[in-house]
């Protein structure tokens, strides 16, 4: 465990547990990134996967936009298929396309390439990352991992895919195999995310970004179970951090509230839901991450303006809503405009 | 205008008026295409605008499924990036990838590429392939265009595109553009499915597959008037014949009923939508499509009874419900499980 001090800014925190705050905390999906000048100048060539193995990179990686835009919450600068990687499973991200598995997950016998991950000993720069970010940081750093659905829909289509034909495909042909992946994943999310907060990170996010493929039932059934072992058991062995957990997906506006069921502090919400229909859905009890649509930031000024302002208006002031994107910041977003909109968001204050 | 009489079997038509049926009529989005055997014998190398400029050969492609599903509809086989080609705008379809603009959309002057369609002089052989069709088939013909809004993200982003980050921010950058570019495709969207119609197709199809990338306020601002536009003058220019209009899209379940306000007779549901849900969102009034996830034919036979019924039993034997996959049909599709999805919703049962 770290025995790290609190943040200075706990705003995030505060947002994440439905506690008012004095302004609304914001920070940005990829908020680190090929956006970031800075960033571009240190990345080089090849694999996302080499930079994300040096701490120092990683590091300074991190903080760029936290120095840069004065946000509320660091997240670690990493990706969702590192504990795969790490365990072996044979994966790496390809500049332009993302995600590439070399041999897609088909039978039981693939599960062997999924062992329990050893966060010591194979993400161990993971874990030296976080610690340096710790130890800098006057904001909170959020840990995070990807969902077993998301991971498992790269593992099984062996890369992005618009149809997620054969993760469904397998999905109903074998529910006990598609079970026990899910079961191995959830392992992975959990061992990766915990490893993050013993090592003083004090929030995480499980990304879900493709749960939106799927039909409401399709997602009680068949992913529910694995996301919701994921957020209790984080919840076990974090009972004394309370760290929040972040519960993040597109196009997953019909089941908004099963986000929330699977045991998320917060739901993030894309902007296809306005938020207050979100907050609606949700209920009280549920904080809400959101949800300007990424491509906004690439308008004119006025209209960005005018888009954060409803996104803050459509809370309304209510405590539980942390500011943020709907999805990742896109490479073509001019960082100047992320600084305008953090310092609108901050000086925002909700009509009485 | 076409005299030819009315189809023999008119179950689709009734549905879509939302009069009763004896069963439920179905047919499949995509149905004639790559999931065949007898069209991929046909199909060849080469550029799917070349086939569809060879009436015999689209008329051929056309029946096909008609054919070997007992479908209550046919679909014309072409694309939706036709009219915009035959203009001369500069658009190829490219297998593998989707439609591929050479030079993308980007200002004024471009607007002189998109001339008005002459669809006699430019689209004859679509007609010629409507003609043929219209004397042979005993089901009707669905005549269809990309909905203004699919059809600029194609210009705009010079292809696919999974953030359609440029289209959105030629909406918010240039709004007076956008709007005449939006203009420019009603009216080619209108002079194709006018013609089609003319020519003896009896219901059309619009087709915004990719709207749902939209927040409700975007489409309700930038493409819902375009979109009206072209569903009242449609019904204006074809009062007589009454031909029906669905409205297609995915991924749009935030604002289904906006896809209903702009006029169309039948909203096409995606599969992300409990058919239950959509029809209680949009009303009595309006007929719905839809929406078997296209992936669940992939499954067992078992999963996909189930999962059938489970779209039949959530309409509960009301009026105005067609039958179809909530998007096209993969190309891996078995044709040997469509056959049974038809027989299984033509020997439905609605519990009394």
């Amino acid at each position: 465990m770290a025995t790290g001090t609190a943040p200075a800014n706990d705003a995030f925190l505060r947002a994440c547990r439905g506690l008012p705050v004095k302004r609304v905390p914001v920070w940005f999906m990829r908020q680190a990134g090929r956006s970031l000048p800075e960033y571009r100048a240190l990345r080089g060539e090849g694999s996302m996967l080499e930079v994300i193995a040096r701490p120092e990179l990683a590091t300074e990686m991190t903080l760029q936009p936290v120095r840069r835009y004065g946000v509320d919450a660091a997240i670690l600068y990493s990706d969702i298929v590192v504990p795969a990687h790490a365990v072996g499973f044979g994966v790496d991200i390809v500049p332009g396309v993302g995600p590439v598995v070399e041999q897609p997950f088909r039978e039981a016998r693939d599960l062997n390439r999924l062992p329990p991950l050893d966060p010591e000993a194979d993400t161990g720069y993971v874990l030296e990352t976080v610690r340096n970010l710790v130890a800098e940081l006057d904001v909170p750093l959020i840990a995070f991992a990807g969902a077993p659905f998301t991971m498992a829909s790269y593992l099984v289509e062996g890369g992005p895919s618009r149809t997620h034909a054969l993760t469904k495909t397998l999905m109903y042909r074998d529910p006990h195999l598609w079970a026990e992946l899910m079961d191995r994943l959830a392992d992975l999310a959990i061992a990766s995310i915990g490893s993050q907060l013993d090592a003083g990170a004090s929030a995480f996010q499980l990304f879900d970004s493709w749960a939106g493929t799927l039909a409401p039932d399709q997602y009680r059934r068949f992913v529910l179970p694995a996301s919701q072992r994921v957020f209790s058991e984080l919840k076990d062995r974090h009972r004394d951090s309370r760290a929040p957990g972040i519960h993040f997906g597109v196009g997953t506006g019909e089941f908004l509230e099963l986000l929330a069921e699977a045991g998320a502090d917060v739901v993030g919400v894309d902007w296809r839901v306005p938020l207050d229909d979100a907050r609606k859905r949700l209920g009280p009890e549920t904080a809400v991450q959101g949800n300007l649509d990424p491509a906004v930031v690439l308008a004119p000024w006025p209209v960005v303006a005018e888009q954060v302002t409803d996104v803050l208006d459509r809370n309304a002031g209510r405590p539980g809503h942390v500011f943020n994107l709907g999805h990742g910041v896109l490479p073509e977003t001019n960082p100047e405009v992320l600084e305008q909109v953090v310092e609108l968001v901050h000086g925002y204050q909700a009509a009485p």
